[in-house]
């Protein structure tokens, strides 16, 4: 049996962890394994590579995907999918495991439809998948958010000042919800829980009035033009303070424990899914069970974190 | 209802943040809330502190414990556990949380006898608490581990050589079965599941032969006498390589991401179930949900890895 | 003999650790040493503690400024001024070191000029100040920088692409100089050797068709409008890249060796200034000698790195 | 012209940032650059390649060293030696750049007299050569050093406990007083400096009576047997304490800042020199600019840190 591996969309941490657990295991159970390179592009372009246990030597500890990545437009197109089929059927492969997030798992399940037993690998730092509690990447991504974080309140602490930190997650709350729940920042708006500009404004009052100068203020990307929202408060409350947007760096980094251990896992998973004949399923982990679930059956609107949010009022 | 909190026997990351939760949900469910100092001395010598928000101000990140920690021979006799509660009865403190292992538990349990309401909570790098998937301090340890040998690689990559790294655990094998499983190391050996010196002779010497000649051999602290060890295999395969034992840079640094987030609800759990009367209970994580146990249902003996191990066989 | 210590401006890495060593070789001295709060804001408002070998134990590895900070417009007027020196003259203190950059040196001339003893100790991440090779806090900031660079390489490879990273230093291009030097990116521009956007455009042009596809261009703040530029280069290259501004997290931080031992030489020479009378001049290290010049031969205009410059042209 | 660079002896942090300026300039100077792999081994057995700036690319943030490194008895002899040569001559490569340390330079000096041009680069952790302020890779372990202590000083503190930390460095003091100097401990013995158990003893009584209960006490390796001094201070003075090793781990890891600088300067200056037609020369860093010395007047015995021992005294 010959089985692909590709990455596709933004790449996240642990990416290299999984494409190592799916090499490992795939040799364990004696097949053939190819690399695509550049996601489905690679497809399309017939850039394979023959992957063996020296391929994946010493890269479970790398950030970014070795098999690199990129977001393909021509395979949007029936006509691109239909190269991929064919560049597919060249090289005898019958499975295709797809990491990436939820744009890649549709293009997936166009793949599956056309005859190919895909298996989608949950791999984003947005944590945007509603079927599953993590996606390999949001464990690296938190950890780096908080390292950020307690870097700028050494800053805010010497000032006694307030920093607005805007972090990553597209159109979903995680980030910045976990890293409030792990004590990284004393106020929050997400977009499952958005705050006013005022709303925001009387939190921060009222933690300075307290004697709490010093402040955290995190908010997912998309949500607010920051540096309005820095204005205003420093006009309602007469104080000045500061806005930073961590960016692109949030994405990058070697990963972290969680993170390998999770890819590690799931890439086994997904090779026993093409072993076992399955197509058209993605791996992820609910209550700390390795679980699959149908593409159709996934959804990124969807976030019910209301435990979490109830826990938020107890901790800041 | 005022209650109190100690941290007892080995420090571990994320003892800060289990802390702030405490007092925060404390706080925020009316109850006044008292730091003990060093463990079950500060019971006996009656060396407590009234917390409030400020005493937690910015320490989640902080590694070790603010409320220092001892172990305390006279509180393992009668004499000293009584001198403890009178302590407690001195402050009207009706309910405690400790913070800690399997020895703090037992001591906790043994207040929970003397009519003291007590909850414990795990915070141990060891990972040794059977009744609980994690305590807290664990992941942070795992990382740092896995950060270390990531250097230890690029001397071994750099001179094509082997090196035995000791990591800590006591007599659990957790740090180094998910150090392996995360793709830190190539050959293993727990007490769960020992190799002996033949054993991994044959297995470094078939990864040699393979070609891959930069190896790391994971072992728990206490089941080797690693200079024996590595001698014995330099003679077998006529090769020279190294023995490192990480030793006590384990225990410290800031406390990771996921350990900063399950101290936080193990916490509010701790202070919910004094609320609820509850005693003799030590809180845990099951399955991705807070749950709690009755302490003479704790056991240190019983790890069941299984999944764990057949996991390694694909994946080294 | 009384002299006092007080940090203003931006906060630095590396602070506390020349604070630690001004109070461990004023005590060493027998001298009494008072920290002044909030910088000049401290003076005025009379906001001194007494500070002794407990005051600095264990600082030397932390982030910001124990003893705070701010900018004080008070202190800008002559009234502001006397106030502070009655607040000296109140505590009987005869010298002051002042723990700032160049805003801060220019208000400890003044009190110079007041009858009051200042020494300058140069901390400020910018490297701004022409007098000194390092300012304290540029090492660890430079790390971070260069930590940060590292990660958005992880997702450059991975995409084969491009990514502007702006950078802090105000009109000071040493953060970028000293990253690329150092390997961190393929084309900088500094306000000592700005590039227009066609240079920048021609000469990522030239490393594209060379094979070189992830690169890393550095800019530093105040420059260009970073978006413009970005979107300059996609329209002139037809590529897609992105731009990223590093922000505050660059202040913080643990501070390196270098600045902690930087730090150290800095603290014990201006104590000894102190003693030996001297006032209005500021410590600096020259060719690896801890050097001290009159405050009136500080410059932020003139940086000559011309080896530097040439250097980069042979390791970009 | 040709010429060739190799890494011998043990691995240091930033032999990558050399090896990637090297061929950087070399290239720039119209040369053709080949790299020897593993060393002087790599020489007698023909193992070379040929270098180009996609070799190098992004390799200066990776510990380790790309070329591997080794420790070759062969060359020892006259023999192996010769065959050296002959390799050289074959690929007609006329100079040869050595980055390594002290028996890497003598090494070097032989091929110098055998008719080949050589320059040394110097490369170890240990800090052990005298001709040179700093080596290659001395400040990242540096770092490393200090950061670990960190760790240890979490759970010190937790405990009140004192720790001895044994450093690399072999003969040479520089990691431990370099780590003292910047506060990461209050006791240090080194070689040039070497305290009696009783000093010790003596020195951490008066700490602790002195209200300091958590030390570090630092010690070069090979100077005690660690457990013995452990043993003698418990039984001394009547407590607990605990040593660690630091081992293996300090000599890997990302290079610094300051040593990807060093890198950088030095790599261009090796390359000038053996276009210059010089040989038989080791660059190094003095005073803040870069020198080159005859490999005849290069000595390890002596290191003259007197004004760093002076400084101590005031700092500790």
């Amino acid at each position: 049996m010959r089985i692909g591996i590709l990455t596709s969309g933004g790449d996240a941490p642990g990416m290299n962890s999984a494409i190592r657990a799916v090499v490992k295991s795939a040799i364990y159970n004696n097949m053939k394994i190819f690399g695509v390179k550049c996601g489905y592009r690679g497809l399309i372009e017939g850039n394979l590579i023959k992957l063996n246990f020296s391929s994946v030597d010493n890269i479970a500890e790398k950030g970014g995907t070795v098999l690199k990545t990129s977001r393909c437009p021509e395979f949007m197109k029936e006509d691109g999918r239909k190269k991929a089929v064919d560049t597919l059927k060249k090289f005898q492969i019958s499975g295709l495991i797809v990491l990436g997030g939820n744009g890649s798992f549709k293009g997936a399940e166009k793949l599956s439809k056309l005859g190919i037993n895909t298996i989608g690998l949950p791999g984003t730092i947005d944590n945007d998948l509603n079927y599953t509690n993590y996606c390999i990447g949001f464990d690296t991504t938190l950890n780096t958010v908080l390292d950020c974080i307690k870097r700028i309140k050494d800053t805010n602490s010497s000032h006694d000042k307030t920093t607005i930190v805007e972090v990553m997650g597209r159109y979903c709350g995680d980030l910045a919800l976990y890293s409030a729940l792990a004590g990284g920042g004393e106020i929050i708006s997400t977009p499952e829980r958005k705050l006013s500009f005022d709303d925001i404004c009387e939190k921060l009052n009222k933690n300075i009035l307290s004697g709490k100068k010093d402040n955290i203020i995190i908010i997912t990307e998309r949500m607010y033009d920051i540096e309005k929202l820095q204005k205003y408060i420093e006009d309602k409350l007469n104080i000045s303070m500061r806005g930073t947007v961590l960016g692109f760096l949030q994405r990058g980094g070697s990963p972290s424990a969680f993170d390998r251990l999770l890819a590690g896992k799931m890439g086994v998973r997904a090779v026993q899914l093409l072993l076992d004949g399955c197509t058209g399923r993605a791996v992820g982990i609910r209550d700390n069970k390795i679980i699959d679930v149908d593409f159709k059956d996934i959804d990124i609107e969807n976030h019910n974190k209301k435990l979490e949010y109830e826990l938020l009022n107890m901790l800041l």
